[in-house]
């Protein structure tokens, strides 16, 4: 016999009564009912019930076996009696009575206990993590992000992409964040960094030759903090395509997309269409870029009904340049009551208020309500209802102004009023293409312009289209939104060296500053580039979407916590004085 | 049409004929053959020859293009004429008629030539990678390498392991090398380290219960450079799983790597058995822990033929303690001027020479020739033709001292008399494990006793092993041998706290320290930890093998140069002074 197991935890069934095996795992849980002991002993697999009584001669030690113990167990296959069959566990129909163990590693007292649902704090679940991980949810959430990944290769294999694996330790990467730092031992004072991302490497492959690139890429930024968000690194699906369009990329990743959250999703709807949505008019309709269109609410402007109506402060903003009136229309929403709360909302987030008609029954017809109503008078209130195409029991809410200073407030709303009015549809994945994204943008207080994206995007309309107002140039760029998450960026990009040049100028930056920071490709787009374009999927967040875990930890191994300190390993840590010295480097003594 | 191809350079056959085809991809060759111009177009996936004259609006413009610059052409699919189809190539049987040219990207003049064989100094070929990719050869060997994890992930997915991602900004580990450092930004003045393989990781993943692990894992070691080795991270094909034997992991690798070798070997013979030999077996037999078994010499011990025979210093030498004479066979090498070779060869290596004896036919029969047969008569000569098996044309060669310092250069030596006798078979894969390692190893200098191998092994024979002599303790620990590399290095794993305390004891190394350097995975094992192990595979080395090169950057998309710097993408470089005061750094001014 083998000398830890004939069978797993998950395997024994009533086919197996009577056999003599061998089983290995940690036990789950201890019962004496009275001089026969039960065990559950759990594995990877599963868990099957172990028990021994006196007239076994590994009574006594098995009666010194405490939770978490790793175990070799050899005993008799025996069927339960009927009444005691457990129908939710393979397992479920049989029993082994033990006759030897063998204790494989004992287990002190625990900080944290495996069995049962009790919550622990943070801290403590990350220092004794392979604790932690051991519960089942943890090992069904690790196992979930293995089986992802594992089908998005698949996937991407399927559709004739290879994985090409880019330097981990390489130069800066200019991409918006920081960078974390290696420090060289062969160059002592100069530094490696770890990549943002492969975007220069994957553009680098395209200008190689290799046509289709994918890679399940591990990315480094030295950010602060936030619960979705590791301090330190992230994994993302990184593809990228020579010869294609906008319209490739998206025929490409949709179906490995949907894929995976039909197959991983434990059923919920995938959408199967994904509409592509401007950038603007995603701000207008849904106030975000990201919007969640499992809720079906979407704002319109409706600035003309206000325009010299007896509404004051509308009327007023709108003498304004750049103002506008938009409307959250909130079917079912029509009560004084969820009125005011939505209202009280607007303000927590900082603006004066939500005003808001809505509409109720009055015995001989329909009665427009609110403050507003009264003030722009019936017509105007009809003009909008009828816009809106609401009626009797929905509400309507409108905020002014510069769309900018309301629009992020508005999708907020939209949020919330969708959800307390039980209009966002659950256990559905509605997927929208973002598309048309400017390629700059006005820094409001200093007036310059800059990149509004990552510089690396190709203008719709090239050369020419940058001869005009930048502010008006849009680039073949686009995020991938999925209930309220994006999760896919990417874009067709720049690979003529002529148009790169031009777009740096208008973003204020030199040919000089160009060869600089993005010097090997600049000079590779030289020799012949091919037009290409791709994409990055956030794979942590995908992940979290399908286990509905709002902490990346939940999905990771082993992460560190807010702090970005792993407390398990004990990093980061003091340098040895030799390090230090080898690296030529000096830590400068904090106050 | 699609805006850059309706086929790639590898799709058009004779039945495409007569189609309007578009084409993109980059100009591999041109020839001017007196008014109609052939172009050999490329792409990733094939060449295609597209031709034009004087009659296409397209002749003034396509007149203008060079190598490698990208293009797309629309034309016409015509059929070659019999005599000047090509059977070599995909699209041998047509070209395609130019009807329009755009350029896509055109090039500067080219610093290295993609097509032809011509040799260019390694420092073009890192500075301009993009186009030293675009080479035929650099093409195959990037697909083979992607094909190759691809396929390694499959097999182990298939055999029920899952792949698990583990950290790579952690902490130090100290397996022996130089770490990498990463600067903390929130703790400044401490350290991370980038992992020099995920051992403790895949340990603590044991710990937590999820039975079968593997990664396809970057690891990360600041050594100084070789050329088989990367300067700064290298991958491996990385596993471990519970509850397992030696032998169990054997039975899990073995198959893999099998079939990678068939599926990618080109036809080249895989030995299916793969024998177990012990690390004294393979050092008295091989002189090596990594033997190339496609020769079949194996040393022999042949000390008692010298014992007080006539050659004095070989006798004299016997009379020391420890000391011994192996000899190495050489069937078919009997010639006094292959000998002499040999001996040279010893003498470069830094020995006194290999004294050799060989055997020739001598009309009435056969004749023992050289020094050493003199010295040691006919009779002690023919007991050693015997015990080696030897007879006319063949020769031995012996060396003698105490094995440690002969050992090396007996085995460079088989090396190469197997390879100049036409002994070492080509075209073939010949596997062994080595096994039975020792444990610990005694300094020659100052005496103390330290690990031979990894401190993580499961001593053979457990606690009880560690009370007797240490340098007679051997370990579960095994390399697989390839072809005279090692490919593969694992262990069964030391998972019991006691017993690692003392196993450290034995090296020197007191609780304190083990606590401090491998503080998580020593206080895992007191949570009940279940036997485990597992091994890695060098996945460089392995495509290396496949792709019959000598040089670790001939399979790496964008590796650095020996003096661990990326010419194309300029690192390491300078850090900016608001990124040193962010880590609270500073850099110590080289003289």
């Amino acid at each position: 016999m083998h000398a830890y197991r004939s069978h797993t935890c998950a395997d024994l069934t009533a086919a197996n009564v009577g056999e003599t095996v061998r089983l290995s795992g940690w036990v789950h849980r201890v019962r004496d009912h009275g001089g026969v002991l039960f065990i559950d002993l759990r594995d990877h697999y599963g868990v099957t019930q172990v028990l021994c009584d006196g007239d076994s001669a590994a009574f006594s030690a098995l009666e010194k076996v405490r939770s978490e113990w790793c175990i070799r167990i050899d005993g008799t296959v025996k069927a339960r009696d009927p009444e005691l069959v457990n129908p939710k566990l393979p397992t479920g129909e049989i029993e082994v009575y033990v006759r030897e163990l063998e204790v494989l590693g004992a287990a002190e007292e625990l900080p944290l206990m495996v069995f049962g649902d009790q919550e622990y704090p943070e801290e403590t679940r990350l220092r004794y993590r392979y604790l932690d991980l051991r519960r089942e949810v943890m090992q069904r959430n690790m196992a979930l992000r293995s089986d992802v990944v594992a089908s998005m290769r698949r996937r991407m294999w399927d559709q004739g992409f290879r994985e090409y694996q880019t330097p981990i330790i390489t130069a800066s990467s200019p991409e918006g964040a920081r960078d974390f730092l290696v420090p060289s031992r062969l160059h002592p004072g100069k530094f490696y960094a770890l990549p943002q991302a492969p975007q220069q490497f994957k553009q680098l492959i395209m200008v190689s030759g290799f046509d289709k690139y994918f890679q399940i890429a591990p990315c480094f930024r030295d950010e602060d903090p936030r619960a979705d968000r590791s301090p330190t690194d992230f994994y993302q699906l990184d593809l990228e395509m020579s010869f294609v369009t906008q319209q490739d990329v998206f025929d490409t990743i949709q179906p490995v997309l949907t894929g995976i959250f039909e197959e991983f999703g434990g059923g919920r709807k995938v959408d199967q269409e994904w509409p592509q949505i401007s950038y603007k008019d995603a701000a207008l309709w849904y106030g975000t870029d990201k919007p969640d269109l499992r809720n079906p609410i979407k704002m319109q402007v409706v600035s003309e009904h206000f325009r010299g109506s007896g509404f004051a402060i509308f009327a007023k903003l709108l003498e304004q340049d750049g103002t506008e009136i938009r409307a959250i229309p909130a079917p079912g929403g029509g009560s004084r009551k969820f009125c005011d709360r939505m209202n009280a909302f607007a303000q927590k987030e900082g603006l004066p208020g939500m005003g808001y008609i809505f509409w109720r029954d009055q015995g001989e017809g329909m009665e427009a309500a609110g403050p507003l109503a009264k003030n722009i008078g019936p017509e105007r209130t009809e003009a909008i209802r009828q816009q809106l195409g609401l009626g009797v029991g929905d509400a309507a809410f409108f905020l002014g102004g510069k769309p900018k200073a309301f629009e992020k407030v508005a999708g907020k709303a939209r949020d919330v009023i969708g959800e307390e009015l039980g209009l966002t549809e659950k256990d559905r994945f509605a997927f929208a293409w973002i598309v048309d994204f400017p390629i700059y943008e006005k820094d409001e207080e200093t007036g310059e312009i800059d990149f509004e994206h990552n510089p690396f995007s190709m203008p719709q309309g090239g050369m020419e289209a940058l001869q005009g107002d930048p502010l008006e140039v849009k680039g073949y760029q686009y995020d991938l939104a999925c209930n309220g998450y994006e999760l896919v960026s990417g874009a067709i990009r720049n690979h003529k060296p002529e148009i790169m040049l031009k777009a740096f100028e208008l973003a204020g930056y030199g040919e000089d500053e160009v060869k600089s920071r993005f010097g090997a490709l600049f000079n590779a787009f030289h020799y012949g580039a091919p037009p290409h374009g791709g994409c990055a999927a956030g794979i942590d967040r995908i992940v979290m979407l399908l286990a509905d875990e709002a902490n990346i930890r939940e999905v990771m191994m082993f992460p560190m916590n807010q702090r970005a300190e792993d407390l398990m390993m004990q990093a980061p840590s003091d340098p040895t004085s030799d390090q230090l010295m080898e690296l030529g480097l000096r830590v400068i003594p904090q106050e």
